[in-house]
């Protein structure tokens, strides 16, 4: 009963692996066919895998035959002799190859893959994403949020932060109220989680330090450039600090990890998109909310800042510190979540946070209240019924330690890494108002 | 407007660092009181917090009196003379302490938190898992949990597998139909994913291998002890596989290197709970479903293996192989999705695979259809709508190599290893037909 397996054949060879074979040798390339170039006497095949790009020299009439017959995108093996050629990518190319189609001739793509510049819009990106991402900008945009996820886990593994799962499905929408999706949860209704929150702060409880890379869901009802109905949340909150100023030190941690995740695991990626890495400050510049408006000449009433308020900010702060970041603390306790912390002293002002990167918003946190007492306050303050946040106010009776945390958006990190005019292009799949597919 | 900060105290230890200050030198410990133990003379204080216990000796009659007034789980910062003490957790322990609540004082616990076994049935401890989570035995649960994801990334990452984040909202519930939760997606019917399953096919099309670590939703209408509504998957698909056996491979590493994350990262947590961390060997065994059936003196025209074949099995594994896991491949073609790569030469059977680990399915992997001929057969012999999966179609159409992959449940893992009866013992807040709280 136990089936034959398929013939092994020449182990496979990375198109970057290439220039390690020795000159003569025989090596197998798998891949997509990236480009066919038909010249008079020769036709050259660049075929594209995980690594980059490889050049195959077809001259037998019948390969450059059968290459007519599989279009661009189709999947083949090619077997045939390493040749040092400078002008190849990395130094080498395969000469006299043997072709094996390993599925069917590919349709061609909405827009040629292969040329540098990605040659349609973003409608017509996002409706055919699974096989436009291919394109080696769309690729690298990601590997860039793959790095920086890997490198924010090690930043805070590291610094013994446990990472945990939370719920998506909650009971109650009670953290924002607006722009919640509702489930139908085996006849009753749930709510679509908007952020980990409540659960990260629960679980400082647990283990002190906590973070969780995960989906949050917006039911954003407008359609711009920079919100989708699901992204990326990097999240983490800590326990026994002393203020906000200790969350931003870790955040600080984070940033810089995401930096150096990217530096490690996806330099070509950066250098394709020209992406320029910030340097991350042994401290985040801060300034305070109140000295903000100043600084940008608002009216000391505002109780927010604008766009135009954060780049102008940021490019105080690059001139006055030479930094990529700038933290604005203190930020009215008004405009602030239920939880937030008052800033001791003067409690128009808040324990909190916003991360100002390259003059958008990156990142917003700070401290939260935890003693019973002050949630008991806060919720009487904002008019919110006790019960159902049960759950939650049970870890502050039953004893928290001065807390706080973050979340960092990383589409929207990404998306200011390369300078992209709309969230969606640094999104695998986004979702948002008009968009459930693919 | 700069706030002044709090005045700076001792720096905090830790209390597994205890021991490595130097007898008589002052330091600062922080975190819950995990006990009061009051005799005649004296007051032990077990003080906890992330790293472990510590114990605090108070002769002093103000601070005995003091901590009458403070229940357990209270937190508090404490600083003494640090003193050598062969009897205490660790060898070292704090005397002469002057304690200071850092909140206020905590209430009761459901039950004793203190107490080696939680005292508790599960409803209790779920429906006060905000505080019941904080029993070390609960703790090291999770902690099993956190290290295997930290582990199955480091394997795959090495591995040049590159992680995605793929959407949980979805237009279409083809991929099996049943048991999917309806969202309110502005105004029109969206679902919530069952896995990420078409998106990592779609994205190996895209970066070869990929993997993702998030929350799968099953509106899982029985309620049984291994079922969640909401569970945490561990997906990883590759391309320019052979067949199945190549799959296995990977996930022969992927367990290993979850293994490995525990032994490195949560040896403690294993220790306390009994884990008897499972030998990976080299390769899996593997059996063939037909095999398998005679083997346990089945039907040979059963379509799928029981819980008691399942168990009888891996026993069989254990005796022949000495191997906690065993491998059952070429599942009846009739019991697979759609996209399941038939065995060559007999269509009866799939390449695919379950993996089964101390008596109890793991994961379930194989190898998928890739050619776009193959995928239009399947769909008319399901009766499946193709425009419905027109984005994940486009894939196909425009080529995608060879390729396969699997799934393990995070929480079924973590219960296996601790032979937790529910799966709700390992899960940090569950989600079930009756529970959607806290």
């Amino acid at each position: 009963m136990q089936p034959t397996r398929p013939t092994t054949r020449a182990p496979r060879v990375l198109a970057r692996d290439l220039t390690a074979v020795r000159p003569g040798e025989r090596a197998t390339l798998a891949g997509w066919i990236h480009r066919r170039r038909v010249l008079a006497s020769v036709t050259f095949l660049v075929l594209r895998d995980r690594s980059g790009l490889a050049q195959v020299v077809v001259k037998d009439r019948e390969t450059v035959e059968q290459l007519a017959g599989l279009p661009e995108e189709t999947v083949v093996e090619v077997t045939g002799s390493v040749s040092a050629n400078e002008s190849a990518p990395g130094g080498a190319e395969l000469v006299e190859p043997v072709v094996t189609a390993l599925t069917e001739p590919a349709l061609a793509p909405p827009t040629e893959l292969w040329r540098p510049t990605f040659g349609a819009g973003l409608p017509t990106h996002l409706d055919h994403a699974a096989v436009t991402l291919r394109h080696p900008r769309h690729r690298a945009a990601w590997q860039l949020a793959s790095a920086s996820m890997r490198g924010f886990r090690t930043a805070l593994s590291t610094r013994e932060f446990t990472e945990i799962a939370t719920p998506k499905l909650v009971g109650t929408a009670t953290e924002s109220g607006a722009n919640v999706f509702t489930v139908d949860y085996f006849g009753r209704t749930a709510y679509l989680a908007q952020s980990p929150q409540l659960y990260k702060q629960m679980l400082v409880g647990v283990f002190e330090r906590v973070f969780e890379v995960g989906p949050v869901f917006r039911a954003e009802p407008h359609d711009t450039v920079r919100h989708l109905a699901q992204y990326t949340s990097l999240d983490a909150e800590l326990g026994f600090i002393r203020d906000h100023r200790d969350v931003l030190a870790v955040l600080r941690e984070a940033v810089a990890g995401m930096v150096e995740g990217i530096r490690e695991h996806a330099p070509d990626a950066a250098a394709l998109l020209g992406v320029e890495l910030p340097q991350v400050p042994e401290e985040f510049p801060v300034i305070h909310f109140s000295d903000a408006l100043a600084k940008v000449g608002a009216d000391p009433d505002e109780p927010d800042l604008s766009p135009a308020h954060e780049r102008a900010l940021s490019e105080w702060a690059k001139a006055a510190y030479g930094s990529d970041f700038l933290a604005v603390e203190g930020y009215p306790m008004g405009k602030r979540p239920f939880y937030t912390h008052p800033q001791p002293g003067d409690e128009r002002w808040s324990n909190s946070f916003d991360l100002l990167f390259r003059g958008l918003e990156l990142t917003t946190g700070g401290q939260r209240l935890h003693r019973p007492s002050d949630y008991a306050a806060a919720l009487e303050r904002t008019g919110t019924d006790p019960s159902v946040l049960a759950g939650y106010l049970d870890a502050f009776a039953h004893g928290m330690p001065p807390h706080g945390g973050f979340a960092i958006g990383l589409e929207r990190w990404v998306g200011r890494l390369t300078g992209a005019e709309n969230i969606r292009e640094v999104t695998l799949f986004p979702r948002d108002l008009h968009r459930l597919e693919p």
